[in-house]
């Protein structure tokens, strides 16, 4: 009767929830969040493999054709998600969607790395910004065409130079 | 005893997954699939409202200084994924994942949208491409350093122009 309501409980708490498939796992050199790239632009040439699970290996035909993808997994080891965050490349408050803090709700990360090759389910990748055995939620092909963007409003980030980007890493905050 | 065993099954079908929380709904003129754009470079313009659970309106601080912000939501009408599909830019079958076709593992959507204006938990914006109330799960702040990237290979993609982009609209086949 306990297992039971604990399952019913579950399930109510799913209500303004949706679930998700691990569809594979990102392997990394990064084993903690000190001292990691922030993002891929900080990871230049960092290997790192996805290892799909098998059932979707289908799901990559044709993608050896791209150069660059972008991948959505979940900044796993996050346990407590804020509202408003100290981020990385700044020293005061923001509001957590104005940042790319991993402390978000969901825990969701994007990051664009470069293919390397493909072998079966495996994609053997560069630019890893991610933590090893993130999970991964999706790929896409990136198309230059639809995915850039020009003279966009940079926001706080404006002040953050090319230096600061290509150097920045995390610091303990998030470990 | 029989909800109990479905509150069970329902845990153990959670294995391998995880559950994300809905943060809010996207309101656009998008009713149905059939004819929409498929990428926000085909919506130029086109308005639409985020209307964010009032919980994470203080995750909204500072992201009115940015023009541009990415958006990851549910293709919440798609029934069926599939790991082949023949996507719309195109007449030949792909692997999903060398595709933006919304039939994919998972169901993710991405867009990059232009800020119009925010007032409290709703967020004005412009180039939607998404259904109407697809469910929200991230808002990020576009950031050209991090998010552009140049001479990439295009695959498949690298055949279509600037016209087919602005363009191409979705037909019956996700309907």
């Amino acid at each position: 009767m306990k297992i039971c309501k604990l399952a019913l409980y579950h399930i109510f708490m799913s209500k303004d929830s949706i679930n998700l498939a691990i569809i594979g796992t990102i392997k990394t050199p990064w084993l903690s969040p000190s001292n990691m790239p922030i993002q891929p632009t900080g990871a230049k040439k960092v290997k790192g493999t996805i290892v799909l699970n098998k059932t979707y290996v289908n799901g990559l035909k044709n993608l050896e054709e791209f150069s660059h993808i972008i991948l959505i997994y979940q900044l796993h080891l996050i346990t407590e998600p804020q509202l408003e965050v100290i981020p990385f490349m700044d020293t005061t408050s923001k509001g957590v969607f104005a940042t790319r803090s991993p402390k978000r709700p969901n825990k969701l990360g994007i990051s664009i790395v470069e293919i390397e090759s493909i072998n079966e389910n495996k994609i053997h990748i560069l630019d890893v910004d991610m933590i090893n055995d993130s999970p991964l939620l999706d790929i896409k092909p990136f198309f230059e065409d639809f995915d850039n963007r020009f003279n966009t409003k940079k926001g706080w980030l404006a002040k953050k130079t090319n230096l600061d980007k290509e150097n920045f890493k995390s610091d303990e905050r998030f470990a």
